[in-house]
């Protein structure tokens, strides 16, 4: 077994122990980058020279008898999003084709300071707007995207190049990609990790969280990344939670909201039928279903994309103004149609957005979370981005994929995507996603963790054809 | 003395002592009401059979034993933009002249539930969309503006129909006809008091509280009217709190902020210097006085009325789209303004509100509190509503007014307005604003008090020329 193929729990031990040194995990985890990178391009940056910098040093540290914890060491991919010191951070744009940060964004800071070691920058759909991330291909299946707008991190996580990836999440780009990709992705509720140094889409929509292969590594990760920073406006100010007590916690009792509308509506019968299964499963460990309608089911979609569309024209006016032609067409026109929102119409949708988060709030007397599929379907061809539900009724992937994320987004609630099946045909991943009440985020880790310690369906390393050693 | 002469809390000791009856200082109030209302036409409606009505039954209660504290049996006056139940609530516009709410606001019901007896409801510039209310006029001299949008609290407040009425602050709307009908006038921090049933002009900037005669009386108010109410979405969850032990406090060692920059500009000298001269006052009782900067003070107006056009807009669209001429041509052209404002506009004053916030969050650092005039001069011509700066520079009341009023609605911290001179020429009153940081309502309670105790300026009945009775 090659150290790219450990889960970073186990990795993390074995550096813990001295059994492996970052040096090798590290250079594994290259080794893994070099090797599928031609297939499916999920980096738009390598960081070859300065993680190998780190890694000796970190190996360095720990001999010394200074290991600063689970996450010493560790490989870690960064959605190019992200603001890395000295490393180009092109927000996958050409826009931004030159900028080199100087300081690293916060979540960034946070996890090399716990000892993370970022190997590279990962692709996203050009300033995170939009879910198919057309740079990179799914690695199970490379005709396939890898959905987005954390597509490159989706993807980075799935072949094996590494365990953990940052994504962000303003319309489910953390939740699609992991879903689509097969691994655990983490949103946390809005206002519990700071956002200060990530390009912004829609600030009052914007969440951090990583990628994953795992629920444990999740959680670990999360809280790293968490904590009160007055840099961002929304960031609100609780104590730095540790959600590991919560990973063997029962499930016994807990009331589990199964959506009798809108997350059934449009989405492939196989998606549904997927996360049914998984309620299943918790509901056998002793979890009760509970039916729920979803509130102001038809004002979703307006809502997430007024308020996408107005925000990200706002925080790319200058650029849209100065040079139009940089950005793709297809992101351009979004900027455009967003310069032409009225303010009031922003302002209705930020309205339909407060009901809509009373009327979740009011859903959650009944429930303590509720579990739907993540996405409509698995990855869809790359030269053909949509999903066909009937003869004349056919949507763009960014607008399905999202569909079913944006409810999280609208109301800040925590909210973990699972992989939970694979396609009958072609065997592509599926996942489902646990919501969970403001700051709760506790809550939906448990059950997540509960879930996949009952299944086999924690996220696997894609059998990409051109992988050199098996999995073991 | 006639009991309308009394200041609240005298009339409360005496009510409880069963010194005074509810009814006799409801039929007082009802009086001065007749007396003064054809010069000054504070009130849009007098619920007089109402009003009678409850002062028995609380006389009755309070003769049975049950008396419920300082406000049972205090006569009140309603801004019409507060619903109240049974009772037309026009917001002083025609659009709403046959509107009749089926329930109280909530800081009606809270204070009706503490005992409080409802004498009428005071006008506001229509909809609060305006700082001079041309409806009603000045009791200090009746060919000026009472200042706005809360001018009928002010005036009734003023000529002594009422010791408390309610107002509304988006840009000042408390604190304005506070300082110029020569009132104490208090605007909570953004979140205390919840604002459920009332009319919205801005609701990001919209905050609700007392105009009174002393600053014992707006903290007794302002506690009652204060807590969480999840029906208003900006409502904050914090203990409902008590600033009476707050009232008799030290002021020595408090850092208290006097600007050099924004609160000086386009304020006529004798503003200014009525505030130094009060900050004078304070600094003797032991505070220190510190010289501050007001940061990104050129932004403030944009941002202010950007959010304010947009937000009024959107809450006034249907109506401004069935009945636009029901609407004053005034406030027409304002909310159609509003209808053209852009979304990124909007999301720009958002931002520029945000970064206020943080440069406002830094000041704080130094001070306590901030000492600045309330308005730029006393109460304007009610036939000419302007500040003449230079010939080439004449701004409208409303403006000029808000102006210095609007850096407290866009941070949302708490401030108080207390009388603290009168022009010498025509013996107009000018007040000064406290500022204090977030949820600190009691600094500025303790601090205004402290001037108010140490000097005559509490606010006086207006001797107005048709008074029957004179002030002992």
């Amino acid at each position: 077994m090659e150290p790219y193929e450990l889960s970073f729990s186990e990795a993390a031990e074995k550096i813990r122990t001295r059994e492996l040194s970052p040096v090798e995990l590290v250079e594994s985890s290259l080794g893994r980058i070099k090797e599928t990178e031609p297939a499916i391009n999920a980096f738009a940056t390598v960081t070859e020279e300065s993680a190998l910098r780190q890694a000796a040093a970190a190996a360095q540290e720990i001999a010394n008898g200074h290991y600063r914890g689970p996450l010493h060491g560790i490989p870690l991919g960064v959605k190019d999003l992200y603001d890395t010191a000295g490393v180009l951070t092109t927000s996958s744009s050409r826009v931004r084709a030159d900028y080199v940060p100087d300081a690293d964004s916060v979540a960034v800071a946070k996890l090399t300071a716990a000892g993370m070691i970022v190997v590279g920058k990962t692709h996203t759909h050009e300033f995170a707007f939009g879910a198919t991330t057309p740079t990179t291909r799914n690695p199970w299946d490379t005709s396939k995207v890898p959905g987005g707008s954390s597509g490159g991190s989706g993807a980075a996580v799935a072949s094996g190049s590494v365990t953990v990836a940052l994504g962000s999440d303003t319309g489910g780009s953390i939740r699609i990609p992991a879903s689509v990709c097969g691994t655990v992705g983490l949103k946390p509720t809005y206002g519990r990790a700071p956002r200060c140094g990530v390009a912004s889409l829609s600030w009052s929509l914007d969440h951090v969280g990583p990628l994953t292969r795992n629920v444990r590594e999740a959680a670990l990760v999360m809280a790293a990344m968490s904590g009160y920073d007055r840099r961002d406006p929304a960031s609100v100010d609780l104590p730095a939670p540790d959600w590991s007590a919560d990973l063997d916690g029962s499930v016994a009792g807990v009331r589990i909201g199964i959506p009798v509308n809108f997350y059934n509506e449009r989405v492939q019968p196989e998606a549904w039928s997927a996360a049914m299964s998984a309620a299943d499963v918790v509901a056998s460990l002793g979890a009760e279903l509970v039916k729920v309608e979803i509130p102001m089911a038809e004002t979703i979609m307006a809502a997430e994309w007024t308020i996408m569309l107005a925000e990200a024209s706002s925080y790319h006016q200058e650029a849209l103004r100065d040079t139009p032609e940089l950005f793709t067409d297809e992101v351009r026109v979004l900027l455009e149609a967003g310069e032409a929102v009225l303010a009031t119409s922003y302002i209705n949708a930020l309205r339909s957005r407060t009901l809509m988060q009373a009327g979740w709030k009011d859903m959650f007397r009944d429930i303590d979370v509720l579990l739907a599929p993540t996405v409509p379907g698995p990855g869809v061809d790359a030269e053909n981005p949509v999903f066909a539900w009937a003869a004349d009724d056919v949507e763009a992937a960014t607008s399905a994929y999202s569909r079913v994320c944006a409810p999280a987004n609208l109301t800040g609630l925590p909210a973990i995507s699972v992989p939970v099946a694979f396609t009958a045909e072609g065997g592509l991943p599926l996942g489902a996603q646990v919501i969970g009440k403001p700051f709760c985020e506790g809550d939906v880790i448990r059950i997540a963790a509960a879930y996949e310690a009952a299944t086999d369906h924690v996220g696997r390393v894609a059998p990409m054809s051109m992988r050199v050693s098996s999995v073991s």
